[in-house]
């Protein structure tokens, strides 16, 4: 009797049998992050941050490349900013993180407790994005025209109080940079602000090999203040979408609240016109629901910490000498190479334990390329390669291709391109085939029902109503737990009928649901 | 009548009138970082932080190189972790940031208060430093001698609440990075401390070229909980110390505190034995009291956010176009270049404006080479070069050399050598000339008296009293406004008497003011 080999996956839970399950267990199992016992705080590990630092790194250069600079303001906010904020922006958001007191004395029962002599006459709020205090900046820095644009960025930590966390999706302190500029006027501010969106999908779509749609957010899902909110969405493994980056064109309301103005060429005290911008470690939960599977992460090479992992069976023998020593000129000769512009990441891992064991720990963290090699290889000359992409033969068994060692030199640049560009491939081909297009609320309704588990986004005609209409549109998606997610930019098919006001639409926008 | 020519230097404090102001006139004029209208927080700007991240590109290097891993931990620490500290660790500092409310609510006046019923069960700390944090985890990580040694390093933004700030030398929240590692034995642990220390010293020279001196503190002055504390003291142009950098061995009461274990090659639980280090934005503060001049600062080349400025002399004219051709062209050549091993970093500065005020804010933020060209220049092929450590003529004109563009293409990389190593030389020289070694209690006073006011350090001998002896020592010396400042790794001269106990020395000990 033929039977079809099973393989056995790294993992224990699979993506299709649960998928909340499957992201914790990538986490783990990948050594990216924990729960720090801290509520909402997570430990983010050396692997989670060495993606970050990466991400970091290429997008500091994309950054500074515009003419950004970066600045660095408190982590502290004076009550009354917000006080100001809160007066001119409806949906201010007030689950912050308060401190008021500053110091801790012996308590009566012992252990420690806030000091009532230090508590503090305004309290501090620990920021949770630092328009109020940037703008406070930018007034005292603009006076000209000549000012003009003031470009800043800055990368920090900032703390939300979210009931609700999820590693790296939404936890109460995440890393992000905001970008913050302003402009002379309207129209220079929002080319500023689509040029950041750009940024971001470039970003995405080449760094993190993560196919996203760049679009306008409706009106109800605008930054509180904002005239216009856009962001990146990209569509995880579930189906569900996932907003991995914002721009927003803040008319002069903030400059007003803040009292950011220039003086014009024309001699006229003017309000500027300001943006903000934001990415934050939230790419990171995308890049697993993008890119892992059954066995672990897969770490897209741009961003990988290691891009090539050399891994020697050793024997604690005689022969381990030779064969570190042909393990560590291998090291040395790819670390010469350029891949994507930077030098190749490769780690030569010489730490006590089984080989085996060691391969599925890199597995399960994603490395593009293993390279296990035995004494019988050293003698050869040759090299056992893992690519992260293809791990399975037909067979069921690890995939593993063996060459020459000069071979694999000369095409290892080109295999870690094609695992970036093949991650890249796969994602997009899955979006796109989730994406539908309906036309009807009861067809929507379908779409979404229970028994569906992972439908995907649809796509609907839109007619943009605004107010209590397009509340109404909002409610009866809250019931089936869906959202508006955006208007892709550049789209031009609109002959339809809205799906929701039966007018003829103005554009078209995809509805799904999200984290 | 002969007059000695005058210069007219570019700031209005000079460093001999009132050091303290001039410190704060550069930092303003430099536009490297200002007040935020937060209590004991500092805007750092561009130019500022732009030096700080020359610092932690080329610290993350060697701290990378050196095997630690990056992670990040979180910015909250729960009261109990301190509580736990406060028991095994005499002289915990109390003056932290306290967050006892996680939202606001409108207030019955107006405003915003935090929300009563928000209130925090257990109060959460704002890291001062992460060792109850990184503790824990480790308890979490470590569990075999196979895990030892665990070497992490984290940087962070850290808050201490202080009474009297000053700007990059003592604010209440700081930037840094802190190394935590743990290691099966005191050889291993005391091996990574020094190994810190001496990455510090090494950093402090080459880098930043500030010459420190690398040394063990007193007992008084330990880190609280620490078996020793070592430092890199770093002498400023006022003659007083700047503690830049420590790096403690913490023996096995932290590990005890946090649980953190391991089972060595017998099979029996052991407690680690714990390290950590830190070097902060404070060094930003000794760069500027190390370097500065009364023209403002110089910085050295390689943490120079730009090494070259290009300023061409437009004239709002026709010529303007081939003067921005010509400019643009030696930039672009100029960043082909490599200087300690990195791309030259070089801007041209096309922003409005005159050159001459141009040329004036570059010299006051220090840029090594600044590179006037005019419309005559072009044409010869020539370009005026202002070296930052050369500025002024016998004539007190600023010091422009003439060359050809090919000339100084070619020595433009030895020219910043020769910046760096200046910048060096001077301060070393100054430093040594202003270490002077005393030998009775009277003539330390005397040397410390109110008449000379930048006396610098004494060097003096020292049996290493303990205890109450000691407490005597620091509060004689506490009346002098002194501190002991560390005693010197390598010194072997020993033969002399402590100048505190007339007993034979076994060291010796520098003595200073200090910030």
């Amino acid at each position: 009797m033929n039977q079809t080999p099973q393989i056995r996956h790294a993992l224990s839970t699979k993506r299709e049998d649960d998928f909340a399950a499957w992201y914790q267990e990538v986490i783990s199992e990948a050594e990216m992050a924990e729960e720090s016992g801290v509520r909402g705080c997570m430990v983010i590990k050396p692997w989670g941050y060495g993606i970050w630092e990466r991400i970091q790194r290429r997008m500091d250069d994309r950054i500074k490349a515009a003419g950004v600079q970066n600045c660095y303001f408190p982590l502290f906010i004076p009550l009354s900013y917000f006080a100001k904020e809160a007066d001119h922006v409806e949906g201010f958001a007030k689950e912050m993180a308060v401190v008021t007191h500053h110091r801790l004395i012996a308590g009566e029962n012992g252990g420690l407790v806030p000091d009532p002599s230090a508590k503090l006459e305004e309290p501090l709020i620990v920021r949770p994005t630092s328009e109020t205090v940037i703008g406070a900046a930018m007034s005292r820095w603009i006076q000209s025209w000549r000012d003009l644009p003031m470009l800043t960025n800055q990368w920090a930590n900032v703390v939300r109080w979210e009931m609700r966390t999820r590693m790296f999706l939404r936890t109460s302190e995440f890393l992000w940079q905001e970008g913050h500029t302003a402009h002379a006027d309207r129209d220079d501010a929002m080319v500023e602000t689509l040029r950041a969106l750009e940024m971001y999908r470039d970003f995405a779509e080449t760094e993190l090999a993560m196919p996203v749609v760049a679009g306008e957010k409706p009106e109800n899902e605008r930054f509180p203040g904002a005239v216009a909110t856009y962001s990146i969405e990209a569509m995880m493994q579930d189906g569900k979408a996932l907003q991995a980056g914002t721009s927003h064109y803040l008319g002069t309301g903030f400059a007003k609240a803040a009292g950011i103005q220039y003086q014009d060429k024309e001699g006229t005290q003017q309000y500027c016109h300001t943006t903000s911008w934001g990415t934050s470690t939230r790419m990171i939960g995308g890049l697993i629901m993008t890119h892992g599977d059954d066995d672990g992460l897969r770490v897209p090479p741009m961003v990988a910490p290691h891009q090539i992992v050399v891994l020697p069976m050793l024997r604690d023998n005689a022969e381990d000498e030779a064969l570190l020593a042909y393990c560590d000129e291998l090291t040395k000769t790819l670390a010469k190479l350029s891949a994507f512009g930077e030098p190749v990441r490769v780690l030569l891992d010489k730490r006590p334990g089984k080989a085996t064991q060691k391969r599925w720990a890199w597995v399960k963290k994603g490395v593009p390329l293993i390279l296990e090699i035995g004494g019988r290889d050293a003698a050869g000359d040759q090299v056992s390669v893992l690519r992260r992409d293809q791990l399975w033969t037909a067979a069921a068994k690890a995939n593993f291709v063996a060459m020459k060692k000069g071979a694999f030199v000369e095409r290892a640049v080109a295999e870690l391109e094609g695992v970036q560009e093949t991650l890249f491939t796969q994602a997009r081909e899955r979006r796109d085939a989730a994406i539908t297009p309906i036309d009807s609320f009861e067809a929507l309704a379908a779409f979404f029902s229970e028994d569906k588990r992972y439908p995907g986004w649809a796509q609907v005609f839109w007619s943009r109503p605004t107010g209590d209409e397009l509340e109404g549109v909002v409610q009866k998606l809250k019931a089936l737990k869906l959202t508006i997610r955006n208007t892709p930019l550049g789209d031009t098919d609109v002959a339809g009928t809205c799906l929701f006001t039966d007018r003829p639409a103005v554009e078209r926008i995809y509805v799904a649901r999200s984290y």
